[in-house]
């Protein structure tokens, strides 16, 4: 909408806060026919098909139902997440999609006094955010290589926010070093956006989730989401897990806002996908070899890639001529992102999609 | 979840706002079977069955896109429900209920510096939404038959709230009043809340939705929702309707805080219950029915009915006591709302059940 925004729109009746506003701008959502579209991280595979089939369940049995009110609270959902990561039902919390959890996240935890830290480079949502909640966020520049360094970090805030994977970068920061991050701001809200966390792996199998430190550590808070893994982007279903103190804070803001994020529907979907633990399994296995078999095609290709452990990979050509290149990509209808930032308007994000969309990707950068 | 709020909760790591927050406490959801539930103001009657067949289609067809995110702006449904009022599709704003888009609302147009104008008796939401954003809600009172007079809103203020049909009176404010307000203040947003116009109708069949006012007065805002009238509390929807620039200022507010509130299954049956006049027209004339038989028989017990035009009547045993009668009511299985506040503490608000139900609550009410 932004992009459609007329310099002469007449904004007397706009609130300050209104009119300071630099909106989220989300990845193009081209409306073109075969279209490859691997730009906005979304997953080639379809969802489980228990989902489908739940949603119907309730169209058939319960269509009736519709005119209530959802549960409030997704006690249903958030129990069957508790379950799977081994948590109380009350170290969950639900919203509408993690953007909507996030932005609950920058009310409850993260103020104008203290700063909140993050990476220079990672998802464009947290700097509006802070702008949209008068959070006084402080950014920390990446290591040279787009790592995250935790001692970079040693200042007082009131949070720390990290995507990891970061994005676009797709590089993971370990459990130990979130572990060491929180314990030296124990005064802080740590958040780590796990929106990719389901395609990493460790070559010994160690945790990768930060969730495994939220019984130890108090301040940790970890968001998720069902729009990339569980394939269910057009469900609108992210989570928080986390300290029952934190989940209340949560929670609180939540029905101080809109009562009801999640639909019936969407609870009911989501729940059938959160246990259909095998095809989860093979879904995230599937794309993490692709997303193996890209790099390494990349590589041939000569193209820098950072090492990724999302759904993605930032890849750099050799010679650096990444806006043209996605020009040139997107004449033959494939979709990559391009960031037109310093340290970034060199690379492209493209999203892992299926065997047949990577081999018309190769080809298709081949003949550049 | 306030009901289960423990004092000893550990709040060090909250931000003040967190702090400081009233959450909103809908009407009681129970879990019972069998309840005759009267508390909530959702509707008797289900949804159009265009609505299921809609979702059905969508999981049949496209089951597969449910991997994609959602259309971001809504853009076929907010067409269906421009095309429903003679409106441009700029002049439409979609929300995850309208309770999401009143809290954009609060964002968007009201200050702390000029106060918000409210009657002190209206949607309990309101005084929660000023407090989460720091707003300065004046509270107008009503008047001794709880009827609102827009002459006493004569003064300096950013805005001006009023749900229409109030809630719980269930009392109109007539299109005249609301055009008068609107010219009177000129530089303040006028949001008419009319969450439950539909039930209402005036004896000569002249609009009596604030919609027909936006073409003349570009500081009204109206807000309504799925939720009521078209028996959808379930999915999730509701919208505002006002000026390209105020409707601009909330789509980038939405877009500063969660860029995709409707999922796909909602946009899609939203947009299948919007086509279906018929239906929605024949559901809103039983509820109407059933409130003016309602309102006839607690007469006959001797109740004092406010002259309601919403889905629910807001009526005062003759002897005002309402909590006991409120208790007793429940203890045959029938839940109504009791609000435990100076002025409302001697009446029930009773929402419009169908035809077995109201006759259940008058059978229960003649043996009390």
């Amino acid at each position: 909408m932004t992009d459609n925004f007329e310099p002469k729109i007449d904004t007397h009746l706009w609130s300050n806060k209104a009119r300071n506003l630099s909106p989220y701008v989300p990845g193009e959502q081209p409306k073109q026919e075969g279209l490859c579209k691997l730009n906005t991280n979304e997953n080639p595979y379809p969802p489980s098909p228990k989902v489908a089939e739940a949603i119907a369940q309730v169209l058939v049995n319960q269509a009736q139902q519709l005119r209530l009110y959802p549960a409030p609270e997704s006690d249903t959902l958030r129990q069957a997440l508790a379950s799977l990561h081994n948590l109380a039902i009350n170290q969950v919390f639900m919203g509408n999609g993690s953007d909507e959890v996030l932005a609950f996240i920058f009310l409850c935890f993260f103020a104008k006094e203290r700063p909140l830290l993050a990476p220079d480079i990672s998802y464009s949502f947290y700097p509006v955010y802070a702008e949209t909640f008068d959070v006084n966020l402080v950014k920390i520049a990446l290591r040279s290589d787009f790592s995250i360094e935790p001692d970079d970090y040693r200042q007082p805030c009131s949070g720390i926010i990290i995507a990891n994977p970061n994005a676009p970068t797709g590089i993971l920061l370990s459990v130990a070093a979130i572990a060491k991050l929180a314990s030296e701001h124990p005064n802080a809200v740590i958040v780590i956006d796990e929106a990719y966390i389901d395609f990493a792996q460790t070559s010994d199998n160690q945790p990768v989730s930060a969730i495994s430190l939220i019984n130890t550590h108090d301040n940790i808070l970890v968001t998720q989401t069902f729009s990339k893994s569980r394939s269910l982007a057009g469900l609108r279903v992210g989570m928080a897990f986390g300290n029952a103190s934190l989940i209340e804070a949560l929670t609180r803001m939540k029905n101080s806002f809109n009562s009801y994020p999640l639909d019936s529907l969407a609870q009911a979907g989501a729940v059938a996908s959160a246990i259909d633990t095998a095809y989860f399994k093979e879904v995230c296995q599937k794309v993490i070899q692709l997303r193996e078999q890209l790099t390494n095609e990349l590589v041939k290709l000569q193209f820098h890639v950072l090492p990724s452990q999302a759904n993605f990979v930032f890849a750099r050509p050799k010679n650096g001529k990444a806006r043209e290149m996605a020009a040139a990509l997107r004449e033959q209808g494939i979709v990559v992102r391009y960031f037109d930032k310093p340290r970034l308007n060199e690379y492209l994000r493209i999203t892992v999609g299926n065997a047949e969309q990577m081999k018309r990707l190769i080809v298709a950068l081949r003949e550049l």
